[in-house]
C-alpha cells in the first residue's frame, strides 16, 4: 500500500515506521523533519500536502500537542492548544484526507489512555483523547466507498518515559514497538470504528 | 443550594429548573433569555457573570451548539462550531466557575447519547460529547476543597422529537423530565467524574 504518516518522525511513529515499511511504501511527513512537512493547524497546509502526494491507500496519524498543568489555574487558552493540535488536527486530517484515499483506504489517528485513566494535570489530555475517540466512532459509520476509521490509544511508551514518567506513576510502559502493532492492524485488517487500547 | 444554572431558559434547562427549584435557590441564565445572560464563547462573559453573582454552591450547564452534518462534506469550521461552543463553553464555565464555588460545591455539565452511539450526521457531536465525559473524569481528580464534576448524557428527549426526531430514528425518547432527576442526583449526591446516562 501507499501510506502517508504524519507524525512519522516522532518517538511513536518512527516506531511505526518501522512496523510497516517492509511491507508498505511509506511518505514520512513531519512538521520540520521528514520526507514532507506539513502542519496540522493549518487546514491549507494539510490541503497542499495531499495535493502534491495525490492518491493514497492509508492515513496515518502519530502526532498533536497537547496542555498539561493544573486544573486550577487552567485557562480556555491553555485547553485550546490540545483542541487545535491533537484533536482538530487530527481530525482534519482525516476531513481533508478522505478525498484523497483510493476505495477502501483506511484512517489510523491516536489517543492515549488518559482518555480513560486520568492522571493530575491531564484534563485536556482527558477531553481531546477521548473526543477523538468519538470522532472515530461517528466518522466510521459515515465514511464513503469502504473507507475505514480507527483510533490507536497507547499507554506511555517505554521511550517517553524519561519525558513523561513523573506524571504516570505506577502506570506499565509499552515498548513503541507493541504499540506500532495495532497500527498494522489497523492498516491491514478490516475492522472500523475501533479503539486499539495497547496496554 | 444556592446555583447557577447556564442553560436554565432552555428545553432540557427548563425541566431541570422545575426538578430543582422547590429545594433550591436558582439563578436562571441564558443567552438572551433568563434573569441574567451570558456567552459561554467568552472568557470575560462568563467571568463577569460570576463576579456579578458571587459564591455559588452548585454550577450547572445545559447549554452549547454542535455542528450536525454529512462528515464526506464537513470542513474543520464547522467541526469548530461543537468545539467553541459546547465544548470549550461548558470546559471554561468549570475553570472559571470552580474559583466562585464554595467548599463541597458541584459542578455539573452536559453531554449528550451521541458520545456513546453515533448517528449520521454526528461526528461533531460524538466528539464533543466524548469530550466532555472525558474532561469531567481528568478534572474530577484535581477539583480542589471537595468540589465534584460530573456529566449528564440523555437520549433524544421528548420535547425535542419534533425537532431531531428525524436524525434518532428508532431512538427511545425520554421526557426532559426523567433528564432532570440525572441533575438532581449530581448536584445533591456525593459522586464525581461520574456520566449518568439517561436512557
Ligand atoms: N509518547 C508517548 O508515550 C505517547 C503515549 C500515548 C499517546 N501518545 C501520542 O502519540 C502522538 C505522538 O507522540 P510522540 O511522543 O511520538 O511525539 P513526538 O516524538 O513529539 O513526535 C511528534 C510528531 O508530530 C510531528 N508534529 C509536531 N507538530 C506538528 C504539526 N503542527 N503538524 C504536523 N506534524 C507535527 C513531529 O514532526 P517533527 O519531528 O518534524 O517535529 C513528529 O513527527 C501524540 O499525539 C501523543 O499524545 C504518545
Ligand atoms: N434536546 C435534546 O433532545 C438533547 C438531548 C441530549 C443532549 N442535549 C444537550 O442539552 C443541551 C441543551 O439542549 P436543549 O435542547 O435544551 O437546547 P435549547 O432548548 O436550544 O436551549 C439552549 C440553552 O442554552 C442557552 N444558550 C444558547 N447559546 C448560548 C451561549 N452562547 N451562551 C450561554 N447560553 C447559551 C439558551 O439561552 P436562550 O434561551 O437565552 O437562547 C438556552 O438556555 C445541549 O448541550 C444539547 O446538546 C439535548
Amino acid at each position: 500500500m501507499k501510506i502517508v504518516h504524519i507524525g512519522a518522525t516522532g518517538t511513536l511513529g518512527s516506531a511505526v515506521v518501522t512496523e510497516l515499511a517492509p511491507r508498505h511504501e511509506i511518505i514520512q511527513v513531519g512538521h520540520q523533519r521528514g520526507q514532507l512537512q506539513v502542519d496540522i493547524t493549518n487546514s491549507d497546509s494539510i490541503k497542499t500536502l495531499f495535493e502534491r502526494i495525490g492518491k493514497v491507500d492509508a492515513i496515518i496519524a502519530t502526532t498533536g500537542n497537547l496542555h498539561f498543568g493544573p486544573l486550577t489555574q487552567m485557562t480556555a487558552e491553555q485547553f485550546r492548544i490540545g483542541l487545535n493540535s491533537k484533536l482538530l488536527g487530527q481530525v482534519d486530517l482525516a476531513l481533508i484526507g478522505q478525498h484523497y484515499l483510493n476505495d477502501a483506504g483506511s484512517i489510523t489517528l491516536t489517543s492515549g489512555i488518559v482518555a480513560n485513566q486520568p492522571i493530575r494535570l491531564g484534563a485536556n489530555a482527558s477531553a481531546v483523547n477521548s473526543a477523538i475517540e468519538g470522532f472515530v466512532l461517528g466518522a466510521a459509520i459515515e465514511l464513503a466507498r469502504g473507507i475505514r476509521i480507527n483510533v490507536v490509544s497507547p499507554t506511555i511508551l517505554e521511550e517517553s518515559m524519561g519525558i513523561y514518567g513523573d506524571f504516570f506513576a505506577g502506570f506499565e510502559a509499552v515498548p513503541a514497538r507493541r504499540a506500532a502493532l495495532a497500527f498494522r492492524r489497523s492498516v491491514e485488517g478490516a475492522q472500523t470504528g475501533q479503539v486499539y487500547q495497547v496496554v
